[in-house]
């Protein structure tokens, strides 16, 4: 299978050719960017220097990309709003696409309208795409034409509290999560805000109280309870490059800790990139680094009969790059962890 | 007035030391260690080289501390359990103490008990003590023997959320606590655990379910609503030196984000370490670091109806050493603002 | 006296704004930045909450600070090129100028035209400025209407070796320096390169061969030996905000150790913010961050016969704006720590 | 083949864990540690989480190991001292010895009691050991029983100028380095000095003026050039995980740059491991992280006619355990970037 990546210049981008290049079962053939084309990999990749020695960026040509005969599937690592353009082509010319951006996560063109300010450009096309998390979305999506991956805080909110919402082990009420994300995960940034002298040595919360990814989050866990479900989400900018830290405070239903961890076996026994944690061992986001694991742990306080429930992950791995190569594994049938090892 | 510092080898004793060294109206005259002794002061606070040239640190011997006539206060940052012993000689010798462990924040032996293991050492003495926040206690605790400093987490927690509960702007049911901290508050550590391989680039809950911090937050929110509170608090741990975010989400009662600020601008107009942000304006630790502020600001979510109540502070500053120092101001009627700006 | 600032939206006219902010005989009247014009202090410099209530960053205009009655001194922390036309209606105006920029650093237009690459914009106001080191520059520099404030590299290099040039210790050919510095010497920057995630975990050299800085520091080893001095420098960016260390290799001058160490004590014996650490005694960063310290140290290696120096400062305080203030010390008659410490 | 790695509790033992779980073409069947005996590696090294779930640490039993005849090779990853009475038994039981700790560096007994201070506890097994830097020794060292793995700082300095004291192009006297290192080359410490609040925001000169290392680096560098040569060496610590930059001061033998490049051209062509990067563009650790690549540049200065050559390396990977491995792929006819790219 020959793949190629649509906008590679930023870090999901990057994280994507180095996963794609070392893949023993695929050919990255096209890589594009607008700010990079013509640039040899490696140069702008250090990374990847001495490798990929043939490849360089190319234009980001939407019409030339379709009419490429050489790709089969293509991931867009694109802004909302630009990458359901390119999604269009590229469907249109029979190719498959795995997108990396919002534009393929919500049901409806209302919720995008709500969270992002403005109508989808392009409703029809939505409806024939699915927001997939492979460890929960079980059923038809492998023949979707474009595939909608989940943002890094979703991925780390709904696979551990999914399950416990659809057995009845936490209340669907009253759940308030806080993240913690390092710097990498909002992109790749020539702003102040984001130098070194101004993110390292600090700690702040932002986008309170309505961040754009509960959208997506609110619409597939009342999709897991069937039941209309708003949570508080707060997320926090910390000074580290990768990773993300999610603790989520979710009232038990009658339930203990056990039932937590009944709960994960049941859903998760077998799959390969989730670790379930012992009660009490919290996760730590250095042991995931480049990994596309996700390390989830809980306790039960009976002091306010809550449960406390943590997940790690790398932002750009499980949280972006690496779980889009996961999906496309499913997809192309090959093992599930496929290059991600 | 002649100050000591009992024990100061670690991050608080140390900040002491840099702060009275440079105070304009007390003398530092003593300062010990029992693994310093016989150091000068500059060899062991590098910070402080060419400063203090005449003083070096001495043995922490509490009989000779009680006997010392060249000093009026002492503060004492030891740990837990052995503070008490000193505090014992020093108060019947008719020393002040300021005390920056754990030993004289809690209002009786059984909640000591519960948090720390052991009954109180000397529960009398606990009786003739005060737990002080400076901003929050404005009764007679100035002249009280000694001084129960409390600790960074409780300060970030106390100081913007008692007002709201004294006033009902918040519900005193369901506070669900985050707080993120750099790891000084730890101490000065020679594990592995808390070596810059080990803590750089990772971020992780802890003290999941019951931080010992608790006991000391639970009883001033209960004494100031009148009910017994009891929150859920989670602790994390994030590679910076310094610096405490917590994140508050209470339930309104009735009210909005108005009534929060009508609320801390009655209960701090004119406290000259306490910034009250703009709702929206999230605080940051590096706007604090090495000051003896705290940052709050507050945010009402019309989806959930919570508030979203954040602080900042330096934990070694307003969480410890700077508050202590601000409490001996208080204390000897200087300005409370003297040699912390 | 009253001071003004110019420029003050980077981090060294932040810095002098925290410094003389806190002096106690001065009174901060007037801070200029295009950017921030109309800001309050506090908004702009966080750190700076609650204090200087009143100010208020004015726009920089040239001739409107030059009337200004309210103002003895203004200090320049203006880009090179900048600085130079602002000190002109300055000092026409009678004001006493120290600039932080290279704009007066260099004794001829020609050195200046070479790292430069244009002619210095005023010869003739070059011509009555100084350039001071005040630990080095003992002579008739308080009087000159311009003081040229030396670079953050510079400061580290010429305090060490100036001595030992002038005293013989050392050689004056063979001299190889490298320094490490923190991410602010390069200024408040909203660049990619400059970003979190780009430069932490990262370390680099650059400015290699000819860094302008070099300009400065082989005009004032020249004038120290009387010989034509050409060094190699070699800087390096490291992952930190603030701190430069200096590693210096010269050729012995059939000299010891103890030979340096006297050359130190004669030149720096009583100089409050010079620290001449033991030989065998690294001196590190963190020791001296937010002080004006600089600390030396040396060791002779028999093997090679050459002495290894070092040196450590804060490239914000002893290295720009602490140095300024200290400079302002002096000229104003003022204890040359007044503020600093 | 059947690999063992013998005292892999550290960041180097872990990192060639690591490195041959993921190895196509061994097995890794015995871990050891005295201090992990008996844990899961996916519990002593979280990163590896849910692989290798057969195996455990064993304890470090010289003798049993030399039994176990299912492993062919192993690696020690011990202290130095250590790692000779491991040698010694598993040469004799005939299996092949890959040595990362100093013990099987030099090549006389004298050489070693100057630097380690007492004599080689086994001469006669040193001289059946060879030191190996892959791209630089071509010879016959693939049969010898005992492989010496190079230090951290001799890889990254010996790989850049071996080539160019081999051919003149640098003088053999008056060459000046200069290392920055990140924090694990000192290894997993439970010390004071290597906790995060110590070193971050720090940098330092250490180990002056004779480093262990130098033994190692000189050997070689006497080798390639026919002569006896001594250099000032001088390493940093600066806060980064990992991560070597080298800088380089060598005199030019009347050439200019282009013959540095033609040297290394000529001698490192086709090498996978080594990027020869233009003259101008420096080298970053973070280029460099978790791959086994040394990138290396040069300019020459006319104004010194020096030439300033530069390196940097992952100092656990291309500086340890990748190099290591990289070796074993040579030894056992793999391609040499078998399973690290």
């Amino acid at each position: 299978m020959n793949i190629g990546i649509v906008g590679a210049s930023g870090y999901i981008g990057e994280t994507l050719v180095r996963l794609l290049a070392r893949h023993p079962r695929v050919n990255l053939t096209v890589v594009t960017s607008r700010k990079l084309a013509g640039s040899a990999i490696g140069d702008a990749i250090p990374a990847l220097r001495g490798q990929l020695p043939k490849l360089e960026f190319t234009d980001s040509d939407a019409s030339k990309l379709a009419k490429n005969k050489d790709v089969d599937i293509y991931f867009l690592a694109l802004p909302h709003g630009v990458a359901v353009e390119y999604a269009r082509s590229l469907v249109n010319a029979g190719k498959k696409v795995i997108d990396l951006s919002a534009d393929f996560r919500l049901n409806t063109s209302q919720r995008y309208e709500e969270f992002y300010g403005c109508p989808h450009p392009d409703p029809e096309l939505l409806s024939r795409s699915k927001y997939v998390i492979p460890e929960i979305h079980n059923g038809s999506w492998k023949d979707a034409p474009i595939i909608g991956c989940p943002g890094c805080y979703p991925t780390s909110i709904l696979i551990p509290i999914i399950p416990l919402l659809s057995d009845g082990v936490i209340s669907n009420q009253g759940i308030i999560v806080n993240s913690l994300s390092g710097i990498s995960g909002a992109g790749k940034k020539a702003e102040e805000y984001y130098s070194y002298c101004e993110r390292a040595e600090d700690a702040t919360p932002y986008g309170v109280p309505k961040h754009r990814h509960l959208s997506e989050i609110e619409q597939e866990l009342s999709e897991a309870s069937g039941k209309n479900i708003v949570i508080q989400f707060t997320p926090h900018l910390v000074p580290m490059i990768r990773g993300i830290i999610t603790t989520i405070i979710a009232p038990a239903n009658n339930n203990k800790s056990q039932d937590i961890y009944a709960s994960w076996e049941k859903a998760y026994w077998g799959k390969p990139f989730i670790s379930i944690l012992p009660s009490g061992t919290p996760p730590h986001t250095s042991d995931l680094l480049h990994t596309n694991r996700i390390d989830i742990s809980a306790t039960h306080d009976p002091r306010t009969d809550n449960f406390i429930i943590h997940s790690a992950e790398d932002n750009l791995m499980k949280g972006a790059a690496g779980q889009a190569v996961q999906i496309m594994n499913l997809i192309l049938g090959f093992p599930e962890d496929e290059g991600l090892i």
